[in-house]
């Protein structure tokens, strides 16, 4: 409801702005919004930012509205602004007390790096106990760390990631992707009451990533973890095949009706005795529960196909018909 | 072995100083060593603290030396310096280089606050991945958090926790308890690679204690974590009976062959239907050992009974005889 007000302000603004024939009846219109993920919902995976900023695109066509819709997606989710962009997206913090500077800004386009791949280890598709919206309310409130972290260390390591995408250097990539996510975990430690987010299956999957960028003796593989404990693990795609069956070396699929690996085609491999010591003997059956492989992608996309609309022809949702 | 260097090194010093009829054979002693912990060993509950405080504390009785021990505890584990005293210890920061100034001192002695009880709920006797002296150093050197706490938010800690000692404020001293506990598990995830001691376990104690605390409307129970996954519990001993219920009800106790309440005697208690509403339905049987109740003690002590001795008359350890 919030982003339907934004998007009817803007379109009345731009009415009287003097545009008169722009679609004079979409003020009146009532809206049906059908919305579906296809990875799982609330669990740290930015599954609002993605919805909201869909809504908001869906809403800015309707209305039409054009222009940055950063305003009309943070309405629903503050990191929604940030998932209207395809490709590698850098979301601005500004100055502003009102927030309105803080926009994002596309770093570079999907094409821009071919090779990096994108592997979602699916921990748990239980619902967080805190949402991240309260929780990071609280986290500014309470933590010191959190404060030091956003002041003197955000700037310098923004500029940074910037560089390492521009110059495709996933060496500094990987270990800055790592060092961020988990100075992000230990500033919601450090609110009060504390959120952990990380949970033990996070932490294992955390230690063979180090295990097995020790054993080739260079960052291969890099992992951040969001508001939740679902691993998202950046590599380049030669690295893939040999990473995902370290994974299930490690956390042993279980027999749960998933398919354990969904996505792109990985490419099956063996792995050698050495790296199979390295990564220790510790296998916990069932502590993934599958993995999504993609990529860098495009930002919000028009789906022309009437097959894939989620409104069926009387503009009602399809599931609920 | 150091330690025992460092006390020869001592016990000389004192001879030169011209203390003749001191003990003249003792540097020539040889030494048997046996040390045993009643709590688990290497598991970040201060075993080493404990033992290296003992060791100084009888090496200095057998070699004649007297004095601050600091200097002779820390050769075995930094912290045994703050368990050389008994009631509650404050081990100061220090400025020189070579850590010489960095001593403990006691704040108040142990008949001083005699209603604070300490619970230890065992989680895992497990030994910890990493050695803390390892973890901790890995710490300063990667964490940019670390360095800001140590810098900008210890010093205040410090003399607000000594506050609340002498005033015996328990609300406020329950509050920094936790939050310091919580903060220095940040900077542990801050370092690089991340050092995690908390398991699932340690936060489902965690979030007990916070919804214990939220129900009754006030601080009544604080926890802290060191190097590993244990928690130590303080409360009033009031309080002891119905939180010691509420660990009982959360975490239902294996019939494992431990005994699962050890220590001081602990009244049982019953739960009101409110509380147990507020704590949540989500009980995992076995996930605690068993609990070591205790309070505040005194620092190394001589033990009289020869039965208690360690060693046997022939001077060898009693366990490998």
């Amino acid at each position: 409801r919030a982003c339907l007000r934004e998007i009817r302000r803007l379109a009345r603004k731009r009415k009287s702005d003097g545009d008169e024939d722009a679609l004079p009846l979409c003020l009146s219109y009532k809206v049906h919004v059908a919305s579906v993920n296809n990875f799982p919902t609330a669990a740290g995976l930015a599954s609002s930012a993605a919805g909201f900023a869909c809504l908001a695109c869906a809403l800015a066509r309707v209305y039409g509205v054009e222009g940055d819709l950063s305003e009309v997606a943070r309405r629903g989710s503050g990191s929604a602004c940030r998932s209207l962009y395809g490709g590698f997206v850098e979301w601005q913090m500004g100055q502003r007390a009102d927030g309105k500077d803080s926009i994002a800004q596309q770093v570079a386009p999907e094409s821009h790096w071919p090779e990096l791949r994108v592997l979602i280890l699916v921990v748990s598709a239980e619902k967080k106990l805190m949402g991240s919206t309260a929780g990071m309310q609280t986290s500014v409130e309470t933590s010191a760390l959190l404060r030091f972290r956003a002041k003197a260390l955000v700037p310098a390591r923004m500029a940074e990631m910037a560089r390492c995408i521009r110059e495709r250097d996933f060496q500094a990539f990987g270990q800055l992707t790592m060092k961020d996510s988990n100075q992000f975990h230990a500033t919601c430690l450090d609110t009060f009451p504390p959120i952990s987010y990380l949970s033990d299956t996070s932490q294992r999957v955390i230690r063979l990533v180090h295990r097995f960028n020790a054993h080739h003796g260079c960052t291969k593989v890099a992992y951040s973890f969001d508001a939740g404990p679902n691993a998202v693990i950046f590599a380049l795609d030669d690295t893939v095949p040999e990473f995902v069956a370290a994974v299930q070396h490690s956390f042993p699929p279980e027999p749960n009706g998933d398919k354990f690996l969904q996505g792109l085609p990985v490419e099956p491999a063996l792995l050698s005795d050495e790296l199979k010591a390295a990564l220790g003997t510790d296998p916990t059956p069932g502590s993934i529960r599958y993995i999504i492989a993609t990529q860098v992608g495009p930002g919000p996309q028009v789906l022309d196909d009437p097959g894939a609309h989620l409104l069926g022809p009387d503009g009602l949702p399809k599931l609920a018909s």
